[in-house]
């Protein structure tokens, strides 16, 4: 039972999808669709009520993942998971997440109108809170699938926002599930996404195959000190919290700078101190940031430099440092089968690609730590993305679902375990 | 009619008075009562019926200042104003403003006790938002009462908490008043304070005479960037203007330091970005912070400073930079008149006492703008302020209510026009 290598998918169909999306929670040009937020609540009904349309069986995990299964012929063998994340920043783009999984929904939908059944399962899967934006670290849901995070801590992280947790919320929507699908269901995962970066638009590829992953460490500190008068504490004997968190800022920031011509990153994207008021010092300051590099060995260098810059300016501030949290993803971590499988396919179809790293962070970097996973990316206009004006074509999200599709089925279809 | 010299005010009603206060917006051993809040409304509602029970007459005005006049025997004469304010830090102090008008109305109590109706009217205040912890500037109603500030852009000011402007506070708990009393009404102005630093507590002594304040120079600044993805976004590229507020911050703090051995002081009081999440670039921050120095050419020198280096972080972080606001007070400023007056008195009255430099910002620094002003200073524990723990003694309160009662009826009572 072969699969035509001429099917495509509804590139109209999957556009009308798409352009729902785009329409809730939209700000400006873009999105504002928090995870868990009023506006995800809207966008997960729909996508439920889509995937129960094309008859797949839906279902929650702890998490608020849901996951739409499609059968196979060998409905008992481990499925195919693909998808991504319909979550957004605060002021985010329609399409980082969002492509992979409605054009994984176009996919099954194609192979509804074929009346092709894969040999395995294939299951298509929206995973809660990617970005992180309301709820750190991001990839969260993923995290807990694999086993990197425990979900009852999970459950327990407090918003940014407005001190809710996360738990609080997934019940609040109606998205605290029992976890019908678990790991030992997977067989293997692919997602489609837009690559977040400026490389497959300025070489005009339509394509990019993932073979690397940048490496990332993330961190959650904390910098606690002491509230006093700003006119009359003595200098010597201050010890504001927002100012340590200044003092690693800066010297993060010049860590990247001084990475940035191999390709490092350094961001300090989060200081909240309390009571943050004028005329006083700060007690505490949290601090959020991370540091990325394509090479590995750099990577770790620049963690260790985060930390002992964190040490400094707690020292100079005269603060108590806490490591709430850290993380990290990324490295050689992907499958060479569906990487080949995927190129095989964007070759045989006629598109112009080649392989890329992956600078962002994505869902499938946690998949991959259980599973053999694959990434296929299409380009992203000026690489600009996590912001209102991320834009990709038509065009570019219809040449991703078919390499979605033939990638999916071949790989879905193969012989052995 | 002369005055008794061994008058005195009643301590125990004073204390009793006090006790009340420590009430309203209680937070653990001290207070948070920002300035318009619901703790705000309700301890102004007590005292204006304070104030009536004491036959004074009440008038609130433009900037829900709360004036309670008592009438001379020369009522046409301005009158002496007397007073300090009753809003604190979110994490504020019993006694940091609150003593001067509790004070203040235990002077006009024991007045009338004693039956003793001085020359010149006397006027007790509470000053509209002395902290700022809301609505920064510190000290907003009283630079409006002598016209530093317009009224009418005060009223526009946006809460750091929540959005809300001060107008919208002022008319929300009814404290929008018409303005009875102005500047043309007031003769001279003297308050009494906690000390805020530690001298007088760590010398023994029971009273401050000040005769000099630090200058201060306050910035409200805001930094414009562009917000962008953290993994993707290349450092030469970025605009992140939490770093260019993390890089003032620095600064600020590397001046304060260079100038502590001479008494110089340097704060960074807030940082506010947005949207100040993970894996993203801020588009905007706020910083505000000040520079102060006993001396008025330092003071100048740290202000030039800081505005060069808030020009260096935003071209560092290749943002913009807006100075949304300044504000300045301080120098030699003080009626030697008012400090002579209180010195006799403390010396008659057999109290320790010193000559003494403010550090704080005051009201009494706007009011000495336009009229002849005096303060007083009591000492407060460790120098200790602005946090919970901000402590003085009912002995000390009672010694500067004494000094305050015998200083303002001998000014009230001077001779002449």
């Amino acid at each position: 039972m072969g699969f035509d290598t001429n099917a495509r998918i509804n590139a109209e169909r999957l556009r009308a999808t798409m352009d729902v999306s785009s329409g809730i929670g939209a700000k400006g040009p873009g999105l504002s669709r928090l995870a868990l937020g009023d506006a995800d609540k809207a966008m997960r009904d729909i996508f439920v009520g889509w995937c129960r349309d094309a008859g797949l069986e839906v279902s929650i995990d702890r998490m608020g993942s849901i996951f739409a299964r499609r059968a196979g012929r060998e409905d008992d063998l481990p499925a195919l998971m693909i998808g991504s994340h319909l979550d957004t920043q605060e002021n985010g783009g329609r399409f980082d997440g969002i492509v992979g999984v409605l054009a994984g929904l176009e996919v099954l939908r194609t192979l509804n109108d074929l009346g092709h059944v894969t040999r395995r399962p294939l299951c298509l899967v929206d995973w809660t809170n990617e970005e992180g934006g309301r709820f750190p670290p991001p990839m969260l849901a993923s995290g807990c699938f694999v086993g990197a995070y425990d979900v009852d801590w999970a459950h327990g992280i407090v918003s940014t926002d407005d001190g809710t947790t996360l738990g609080e919320e997934l019940a609040r929507i109606g998205y605290l599930g029992d976890g019908a699908i678990d790991l030992a269901g997977v067989d293997a995962y692919l997602e489609l996404h837009i690559e977040q970066g400026p490389e497959l638009d300025h070489e005009g590829l339509d394509v990019g195959i993932v073979t690397n992953a940048a490496t990332v460490y993330g961190f959650r500190m904390e910098f606690l000190g002491e509230t006093a008068h700003a006119g009359t504490r003595p200098m010597a004997l201050r010890r504001n919290a927002l100012v340590a968190a200044a003092r690693l800022a800066t010297a993060v920031d010049d860590l990247g700078h001084a990475h940035a011509a191999t390709g490092g990153m350094a961001t300090t994207a989060r200081v909240a101190a309390q009571p943050n008021k004028p005329g006083i010092l700060s007690h505490t300051c949290e601090w959020i940031g991370d540091v990325r590099h394509p090479d590995a060995a750099a990577a770790a260098a620049m963690r260790d430099a985060v930390l002992a810059a964190a040490k400094a300016a707690a020292e100079a501030a005269r603060c108590d440092l806490v490591i709430r949290d850290t993380w990290t993803w990324g490295g050689d971590i992907f499958s060479r089968d569906l990487a080949t499988g995927a190129r095989r396919v964007a070759s045989e179809l006629g598109y112009r690609h080649r392989d890329i790293t992956s600078r962002a962070g994505h869902d499938a970097y946690f998949l991959a730590q259980a599973r053999p996973t694959g990434m296929i990316f299409i380009p992203c206009r000026d690489g600009i993305t996590h912001t209102l004006d991320e834009f990709t074509t038509d065009e570019a999200i219809e040449a991703g679902a078919n390499v979605l599709l033939h990638t999916a089925v071949r790989w879905a279809d193969r012989s052995g375990t």
